[in-house]
Order: structure tokens, then sequence, then C-alpha cells
């Protein structure tokens, strides 16, 4: 059994689990249903469907494991239908006991016993070591993302082919807009809408349950092939007034969402994108959503916001890492000093050829931009807008990939990744301006440059004391490795090919 | 007979004029000699040997031509020869009378008729159209620099090799230091000193006429393949004292070499390279070498400063134009319009592969460099770095090119100087964060946009009103030109190949 089928069985297993507990309450036993670490146990609790079950009715369960206590938000899926989820974080045995305003759904209780999850399940990802990421289980995580805003809204042939794309790419992270997108290369209606909408109105007194149902599909869809969501929650790119909201609906269309999705062990939460061009929302709104997000999420998700013009202050506490837009790569090794926090670029522009600027860097301009990032201790962000006859374009649609840096970046994923167990992400240690970008393991078993546009034919560094190293030139466009003879150790001279766009790696001996 | 041909000629025959001018004085008659227009009359005029020369004889020249006067400073070249230089501005008789404190040099005079030039002797080069470069005869100077800065201190053999790179380059600039250098890879004492030197002391009170008759040579030789000479009158790679000698020894320098060198007409005057490195000089040393330089140059030449870390005020007003070192080439577009001057990146890094970050750009980076610069108006400086086995290195040395930028400099200097007639050099017009670099010529003739590490497949492009353009796109890397078919005007959407490092050029149909 593969790992996906795995997990399919658990999530299906789950759910008839839970759809058991609420029909006969009393023989919900521990050790009677199960749930892998990480994974999702739901609860469906049929309830009424008179009045406005979305603002009548109140849920919520807590979850009990040892001295633990977490309380979690239920939510109603329309049919008479509430569901609370939870991701159980720990081995073992816990118990659930329910709290409604309604009596049928108050008051339930029953255990499930958490177990050993399969491989590659390694659950959530968080900050490690100040400046970089890990999953639960304490696999790092080498942060290497990509866009596609709109691909929920875009037809199912396509939604399928972006799964198949992902499946083989180099991109672990996928930013996801969670309203549908009308700018441009994007003006068509979605297939549904998140509230009940005619005449060009949305009643926002309720959700449309379907549409959310959707979006869970294709978060579990990432999930499986082991793909961040990047959730955008809120953006500017919109015509159907999701954008401008009343006050009261932006929260309660926060916890809906937040209630659905947060048990998914994959959910990064962006508050926005181009949170500065919402032009109805102050700088109060975005800090009640901030507070919202944080505390409604019982799973502590990583949390960021993105910025157009002006960048925002992501030293403030809510931030989990910084998700710049910004091409000055330049400010990398700055802003992780001053932010002390994960620095990722999610939009420093995108490979393509569109008209638009932002739109169109070669191949080699993205990638150089994921190595000056990388040798700078932060990560970068992948978006592809190449033109086609049917207008459908990575950065937003999905589909195919049709650029070069992809290949280019998983190079250098691979060599981010391969030495990943001796120690947590690299740190810059050069300002760059006078020095090539260099980034060392904290341990020091690993120290790389790299040398963007400048092609040295030798260099003297400076190595760690009593350590030896072997030397390995790296040409990051033409993905060549060339072992670079002998040893190296103190003040070390190096003869390189010296051609552009390289980088050199040193490796301690018998460590890395 | 050639142009240079003719060069020489007039310069001998100048020189030969001047001689009998000082044997047989009264029969100095106007029309008798001549010169042509920007070329050299030199005074040569037999005076005392005993003593010391240098410090003890006043000397200069009033030239008269109408209503003008002008006076020049003479120097002593060595052998009991008083020498004054002067360059004519226009055409017809000039009468000249010596002052000297010395009865034999005192109340000489003399006339000489100055004539029309040879062709391609356009005169010295100033600014133009307050961001730009012109000769005096009214051709613009597209500004194309380079640096050989220790040249003039290497074998014979490297010096001639020097002259024939430069005679096919693209360079019609040249900066060069008039003290010898110490620094890597210039490690060896000159062939001679400017001051006598013995016991590795230096006698300040006397110069070393051969020294200076050397950098004339070498200034003349430059002067006749159309190449301005940069002079760089201090700088801090020394281990000979020449960047520490007192106050009245540097003034008396630079009055002697003004006296010297200020006649030919490709003199451009540099007051050092890096000014901020010479530790034991002082802002009001520099104010005064500023204030010496433009007050003893009868003629106005060029004047400049470098930097290394301390940006330099080139609002100044001793400053014709900024000789910026810097690799912000973004900085363009804002320097040139705060400055109101030409702006000249004079060093951006060089094209190379030794171990110096300075000095190891790729070829496609320098001919980058080179676009930007121009795409916003303002002008670039080329060096070369390359390792050889005889550590001669084009930077400093000079020799012969190794590099691939020239080529490509060569071709962006070809395009800026074919529509050269319609009107000055391009203004930069777009902010480049957001837009393509993008520059006009002041009549809207030409327009033209760089893309590059960009690569739009399509644009739409505002053209100035009641216009017709044609488009070219040219692959600055590549070198090809592609003309576009159809014509231009209005709000016009053009599609492009869509390659790394183009350029989009529209020209106004039937003027450019």
């Amino acid at each position: 059994m593969n790992r996906r089928d795995m997990i399919k069985l658990s999530t299906v297993a789950v759910a008839a689990a839970s759809a058991a507990t609420l029909t006969d309450a009393a023989h919900a036993q521990a050790g009677s249903r199960s749930v892998v670490r990480w994974d999702v146990l739901e609860l469906n609790l049929p309830g009424p469907t008179a009045g406005n079950p979305f603002l009548d009715v109140t849920l919520s369960a807590t979850f009990r494991y040892l001295h633990r206590t977490i309380t979690v938000a239920g939510f109603y899926d329309g049919d008479g239908s509430y569901k609370i989820r939870f991701m159980p974080d720990e081995l073992g045995t816990w118990t659930w006991t329910t709290a409604s305003n309604t009596p049928a759904l108050n008051n339930q209780s029953g255990s499930f016993t958490c177990t050993v999850p399969e491989p590659g399940n390694r659950g959530p990802v968080s900050v490690r070591d100040s400046y970089n990421f890990g999953y639960a289980d304490g696999t790092p995580f080498v942060e290497c993302g990509t866009t596609c805003y709109a691909w929920a809204f875009q037809s199912e042939a396509t939604q399928k082919q972006t799964i198949e794309t992902l499946r083989t790419s180099p991109f672990n992270k996928l930013r996801m807009c969670l309203f549908p997108k009308w700018y441009q290369h994007n003006r068509s209606e979605p297939p549904m809408y998140p509230f009940p909408r005619s005449a060009d109105k949305n009643d926002y007194s309720t959700f449309n349950p379907a549409y959310f149902q959707h979006l869970e599909k294709l978060i579990l869809e990432l999930r499986d092939i082991g793909v961040q969501a990047d959730l955008i929650l809120f953006h500017p790119y919109d015509k159907w007034g999701y954008q401008s909201m009343p006050a009261e609906v932006d929260d309660r269309y926060l916890r809906y969402v937040i209630a659905r999705f947060s048990a998914y062990r994959n959910v990064w939460w962006s508050l926005a994108n181009e949170y500065d061009l919402l032009r109805d929302k102050s700088s109060a709104d975005w800090d009640r959503f901030a507070r919202i997000v944080a505390e409604s999420d019982p799973f502590d998700h990583l949390r960021s916001i993105h910025y157009c013009f002006h960048q925002y202050e992501y030293t403030r506490g809510w931030c989990t890492h910084a998700g710049v837009q910004d091409s000055r790569l330049e400010m990398a090794a700055s802003w992780r000093a001053d932010w002390h926090k994960p620095v990722v670029f999610d939009e420093c522009k995108y490979e393509g050829n569109i008209a638009s600027r932002w739109g169109n860097l070669s191949a080699d301009a993205m990638t150089r931009r994921f190595w000056l990032a990388s040798a700078m201790g932060t990560y970068c962000g992948h978006g592809e807008t190449y033109l086609s006859p049917e207008d459908i374009l990575w950065w937003s649609h999905g589909g195919v990939l049709h650029g070069q840096s992809p290949a280019k970046i998983a190079f250098l994923r691979l060599l981010l990744e391969e030495t990943i167990a001796v120690g947590p992400g690299p740190i810059g240690f050069t300002n760059f301006s006078d020095e090539p970008a260099g980034a060392r393991r904290p341990n020091d078993a690993v120290i790389f440059y790299y040398y963007d546009e400048h092609q040295p034919a030798e260099g003297t560094y400076k190595l760690p004391e009593g350590k030896t190293y072997t030397a390995e030139y790296i040409d990051t466009i033409q993905l060549t490795r060339t072992p670079l003879p002998g040893e190296y150790s103190g003040q070390a001279t190096v003869k390189i090919p010296g051609t552009p766009w390289g980088s050199l790696w040193f490796r301690q001996k018998g460590i890395a």
C-alpha cells in the first residue's frame, strides 16, 4: 500500500468512525476508533436544519489528552450536518466532549486512539531554529514555493493537471486564494460562489458549503502529494464584493474557514495577497483578522501576510514568518537579522513573457533569485506567466509548467536537502556587496558561496579552525557538479572553473 | 595623407615654428607660422639652468585673439628649455607675449595663424545639453570608457600593444594614473619616477622632465587614435609617497601637469581614483586641488573625481560631470536628475576572473551595466581583469583584451551613434523598477527600452502623438537586429521575440 492510499484510508476510516459516534454515542469507547497522528478526526453530528444554522447554532468540542485540553470550533456543512475536525498530535487515547446551544449537539462525547502515522506523514510545518521550517516529526522543511492563485476555480481537468504537475515539481508549498479572482488573464466567473449569490448580490447570512468542500478536496490533494497549502484569506482582485464585506462577515468567514481547514496539517495562513490594495480595510481590520486567525486556529499553523507597496511590519508577534513581495533579494540577510524570523520571498516576480514586468523574468533570473535567497539563509517563491493560446498561466490557473527554472530550482533544493541532516538551514554570512553571497550551516559542516553574475577563477576562503573540507563546484544554470581535487582547511585558496552563475560548496569531511 | 599623419605633421610644424620664435623673435610675424585649430602651439624658450629653475623661474604667456586674452603658465622642461603650450580655439591670427621674473624669458612676443583642422580633429570634449558630451566642433561624443590605470609604467611593447588594441576597440576614453601604481598585480618599480629619487626618498624640489615627457607621448598617442585621456591626478595605490606629499608639493605638481598637459585637447582631469582612501588628505585639500585645477587650466577641460566608499558631492560647481564608482546602476536616472550633470559610471566592477569581487564580472554582466546606464541617459565604464600567465591585466597594464564584452559594448555604441544626428543623448524616462529601463532622445525621434533580465513577448507603448515609428528588436547578447513588421503610433502594442537581454528600438519614420 503506498502512502497516498494509506492517507485516503485513514481519512475515510475516521469519517466512518465519526458518523458512527453520532448515531451510537454510548458505544464510542477508547480504542474502538483510531486516527493516525496529524491526520484528521472528523466528528459528523446530525443537527437542526431549521432557521439559519450558520448563525443560530454554536458548536465546539473539547479534546483531552492526559492533562491537555484543546477546544475546537465546529461548523455547519449544510444538509443538517455539523462537523468538528481535529488533528491529534500525540499518540495514545484522546477523549472529546461537545458543547452547543442546541441540545441535539450538546454534550456528546467519545474517544479515539491516535496511532503511528504512515511514512511520509511528518505532521504540520512550523518555525525551526528561528529562521527555518521543520515538520512536527523533526524533519527539516526546505520551503520551495510556487503560486496557482486561482487554481481552485479552473476546470476539473486543469485542477487534475495541476496536481500531476506539482507531484513531480520541486515545489512543496502552493499559494492559493480562497476567494475567486478577477484580474488580467482571470476574467471568468467561478463555478461556485462562497456565499449564495443572485442578481450580483451576495447573501452573507449563510455560506455555500459545496464551495468550501471543493477547497477542502484540493487542500487534501495537495497534502497527499506533500505540498503545503498557503491559503490566502483576502485579496483585492475581486469583482464580487469579497474584498469589501461587512466586518462581521469578514470575521465569520475567517472563523468558518479556520473551523473547516485548520485540522489539515498542510495548511498555512496568509492573511492577504497585497493587503495594502484592499482599500476598504484599515490597519485595525488587519489587526483584528490577525488576532482571529491566531486565536481561532487550535493547531497554530504558520501565519503571514503579503504586501504590494507597503512592507508589512513582520516583527509583529502574530506573524510566524515574513512572506514578502519584493525583488530586492539583496535585502535578504538584513531582513532576516532584523525580523529574527524565517523570510520567504513569496513573490519576487515570475518567470514568463507577459507584458507586465512582474511576469516576464527569464528562467535564469528566476533561478538566480532562488540562489540569492538561499545563500542568505532565506527562501524564495516561484511563479510562471507564459502566454498560452488557452490563456492558462501556471501563476494563477495551474495546469502545466512551461519554463526552464523549475528544473534548476529542483537542483538547488536537492543540494540544500542532501546535507540537511547535519543541521539547520544555512545562515547568510556575507554582506553580499563586497563578497559573494555566502551561507553556512550553523555547525559549519556545510559552507557555500553563490557567485551570481561574477566568475572568479580562484578565491581564498577562511575555513573554520580544525575542520577539513572537500569542495565541489556547481554550475547553477548548466546543472553540473564538479568535485574539486584535494582537501581544504584554514585559509584555503581554491581554483574554480570561473564560469558565471557558479557556486562553491565546502562539505566537512566525514560529516556532510 | 591619413589623419594621424596630418596630426603628427602639425605638431612637428608648430614645434619648429616655436623654436624659431625664440631665436629670432623679431621675425615672428602674423601669418608666418600656423597651427591648426585645437592643436598645440608650443613656445620653446631657452633660459637659465642655474639654481632651481622649477622653483625660481616664473613664466607665462598671454595669448590674444581680437578682444580675448588667455594667460597660460609655462613650465621648465629641463636642459635650459622653458615651454608654453597653447591650444587655439578660433581660426585667424593670434598674438602672444611672455611674462617672467627672468629677463631672458620676459616680454617675448609673436603671432601665429590658427587654421582649419584636419578631418577627425573635432576639438576638446565638453558637457552638452546638461547630461551629455560633445566635441568643440559640435559632434556629439558618446562616452565609452575603459581603464588602463598604470599602462604608462609598463614595457614599451605593452604600451604599443595597448594603443593597437584601443585603436579597434569601442573605447573612446581611457582612465590612466599620472603616478605609478602599487597594488595587487602591480608590484614593480616604474621605469622612471616623477621626482628625482634615491635611497627611497623623493626630492620634491624638482621634477623629472623625462617622466612627464613620456606621459605626454602617451597622451598624444591616445589623441591620435581618438581616445580621451582621463588623467588621474592622485591615487592611493602607492608605496613611494606620492599620496602623502607636502601640500605645497601637491599644488606645485598640479600646476606643473596642468601647464604641461592642458593644451592637449583630449585631456580630462580626474582629481583622484578613490579619493576617500587617501588618508592624509582632508576635504580642504580636495577643495584646494579642485580650485587649482579649475583656475589653472586655461582650456577648461572636463573635471571630476572618483570615490571608493563615500560618494562625492557631485553637485559642487567645479565638477563638470560625475565619475562615480558604483554598481547600483538602478540609481542612474535619479542621480542624473539630482545632479543635473552627465553621470559616468567610471567604475562599476570589471569583466574578469580574479578573486576580488570587483574584478570578476561576467562579460554579459558588464554588457548589461552599459545597457542599463545608456537606457537611463548615463554612461558606463569598462575594465578587464582576466588572470594571465604574464600577469598583464588590461584593467591596469593595458596590452590586449581577452573578454567578450567589448564587442557587445561596440554594438551598443553603434546603436547610440547611428541615430546621433537626430538630437542629444537619450533621457531615461522610466522608474525602472516597475517598467523596463527606457530612454528617448529629447525630440522623441528615437525611443528605446532595455529589458534586462526580463523577456516580454509583447508590450504596449504610448508613443508621442502625431509621430509614426518603425521598430527593431535587438538581442544585446547575441548581437542580432530584427526589424519588426509594420509601423507604430499612439498606444502601440508590439509583439517581440521575448528573449532575455532584449531591447526594443522605435525610430521616427523618415527622421531617425
